[in-house]
């Protein structure tokens, strides 16, 4: 029997990813839309998760696509109501949020999966497995994409709570501590807010995983070439992992990856945490992301309007 | 036999709390110091933490009492030596590095101890006792402290990774989080920065425990009367918890505390600890600063000197 599950949050995200992921899984019945904008075709539109629960529609798990500042609120209702749980990323608007709902899913005996789409790119496991029991000399993340290009419109993502250009950063912080052999750890941090919104729009990290010094750059008004791209200089070569996680090339030497099936492996993850009853929550990137703004020095940049 | 102890980091607070609570506990022998500017009397002491561990001299456990921003080299440092390590509050500069720590100390099968004194004051448990089990209407922290009388010249205080007003706010969010009966969340922030510091001078917090309101202020910038208070609306009464946990009120009646004895119940706990080789580190006061820095509005202050 397929798992009946609910999408929360009908936006660019959900049409573009999740929605095809669903349709594509037989583990999964899509069986309703949860959203004050949008829906899903042929399928009952509920305005809010209270409407959706008090509905008595038969659904055992939800999936949230909403922006991260109001998560915690509708994953606790569902957790509360016996549901099993898949949250985008950031999993929540805070750390402490997300361990709350950790700590729920626990007692509520339910599976929370706390997802890094990018974790799933095509080349990720295998830097990781290139990476394993060699030497690391530096690394270097350079993340730099235009806002207006793939956040057109999406006021959330500046104001608190929204990440800034963490939003997508955090895509490279997820990928870096899963490929670096020792835990990473922020040194020092520039943060460059603009003079009109509460969310940095650039950021640089100094950070270190074990002895090996990683530096970061993050630039959410990069126009030309965009970058997403992760490179590490071992005693064996130079690594480099681009696009996000779909290329690797070791020594300018490209290795052959699959296909880009982010969204499809997330859910084929949350098919198997779910009929374990079982969780998956990482709070290491999210908690960089706060530690850059804990520790970070702020330097005011011009006004910014999409 | 007395656990063979050194203490690093000899500033105010090891003069005032560390020193006394030390030299009054028959399970520890304090051996030397760490410290490039002070010192303890007829004591050994060293420029730092490598010159101790090079020095040969038999040393058990390290407390640390230097400022958060260099704590977690030197604790890497004595745990990857095998000793134990007690660090004052807060434990680290940021969530991930003390996380790094606690992992350590596991691997190394040794006792840390992530301390948060406010919590050993004198009338902490009784309000915890009494709060479990009532209904909860809201709850009020103000705490309100003149910078200059209790910090003298600390710039690292207004440094990045100093906290600012959190540094003694995070004894507060210590305190809350030890009485109150369900996790303490964030919900937005307000923070002020002084134009020429990269710390927060005051703060206001909106949380919720449970479903109760709390909400929390804190000022560094407070002449006149000082305030160290958390005050709890309860269904069978208020709570008043004053002057940073020492004092407790229900209904305006004093109910009678014991002595002042933070640091002295923090070592008698460190040595339980360190027979069991067990460790004690709460992420969650740290946890919460960091989202506050995350999630707040940041607002622009006068420029600040001592």
């Amino acid at each position: 029997m397929p798992i009946r599950l609910a999408l929360v949050g009908i936006g660019k995200i959900a049409q573009d990813q999740h929605i095809p992921a669903l349709q594509a899984n037989k583990s999964f019945e899509l069986v309703a839309a949860v959203s004050r904008s949008g829906g899903i075709e042929n399928l009952p539109c509920f305005a809010d998760i209270g409407d959706l629960l008090a509905s008595g529609l038969d659904v055992e798990a939800v999936s949230l696509a909403t922006p991260p500042q109001g998560r915690h609120a509708i994953a606790r209702a569902a957790l509360e109501a016996g549901l099993h749980v898949m949250l985008e990323k950031p999993p929540a608007a805070t750390v402490s949020e997300v361990a709350d709902l950790a700590a729920r899913a626990r007692d509520a005996g339910v599976a929370l999966f706390a997802t890094w789409h990018s974790r799933e790119a095509a080349s990720v496991d295998a830097a990781r497995k290139w990476l394993a029991g060699k030497t690391l000399r530096s690394a270097r993340i350079d993340w730099r994409e235009d806002i207006r290009v793939w956040h057109p419109g999406q006021e959330w993502i500046l104001q608190p709570g929204g990440l800034g250009v963490f939003d997508p950063g955090i895509n490279a912080l997820s990928i870096a501590t899963a490929i670096l052999p020792e835990a990473l750890l922020l040194q020092s941090a520039r943060l460059e807010f603009p003079a009109n919104r509460q969310a940095p729009i650039a950021a640089e990290l100094s950070l270190r995983s074990g002895e090996t010094p990683v530096e970061a750059a993050f630039d959410f008004l990069q126009t030309g070439p965009q970058s997403w791209d992760i490179v590490v200089e071992t005693d064996a070569g130079r690594l480099v992992l681009s696009d996000g996680g779909q290329r690797l090339a070791i020594d300018g030497a490209e290795v052959s990856a699959g296909a880009n099936e982010e969204y499809p492996r997330l859910y084929r993850r949350f098919a198997s945490l779910v009929r374990e009853n079982a969780s998956d929550v990482d709070l290491t990137p999210l908690q960089l992301v706060a530690d850059a703004f804990l520790l970070g020095e702020r330097i005011e940049a011009s006004p910014f309007s999409f």
